[in-house]
């Protein structure tokens, strides 16, 4: 059984975690992503990678899980980003 | 002194948190947010609040600090982009 904690953890990583698939689906959907700032999508991944390594050295699954997942939405946000910049 | 861990949780909640600010320096430049999703927004701002949740819960000051510092600079980015969005 998860405690408490946990369940918190876990919903809010899936909430922080979701929080991103909307801008990917826009930025794929309407093939422009003028107003996304490149600076920021970096400076996330870099954010997203330190809580991944923070949950592996506290044993803290939901930390784990949940920035893992994150991360991998984040790359594929700056991917489509690059992709549909205006030149 | 504060553990590895510990200077690790903030590293990354301070790259988080700070990944949000870019973005809200943008949208009140440009005075414009069209690309951003509102519902992202909103999905964020409660799992930010998770995230704190969360942390009392654990007694985990960094995820406490960086995520509070977070939610608030979403507040932020929630108001302006209401106020800059097309009608």
């Amino acid at each position: 059984m998860p405690d408490q904690s946990q369940v918190i953890g876990i919903a809010a990583g899936v909430c922080t975690g979701v929080s991103l698939l909307p801008q990917l689906i826009k930025i794929i959907k309407e093939k422009k992503a003028d107003d996304i700032s490149y600076f920021m999508l970096f400076i996330l991944l870099t954010g997203l990678a330190g809580w991944v390594w923070y949950g592996i050295l506290k044993e803290d699954y939901p930390i784990i899980i949940t920035n893992s997942f994150s991360f991998l939405v984040n790359i594929a946000i700056i991917f489509f980003t690059i992709r549909y910049h205006k030149k």
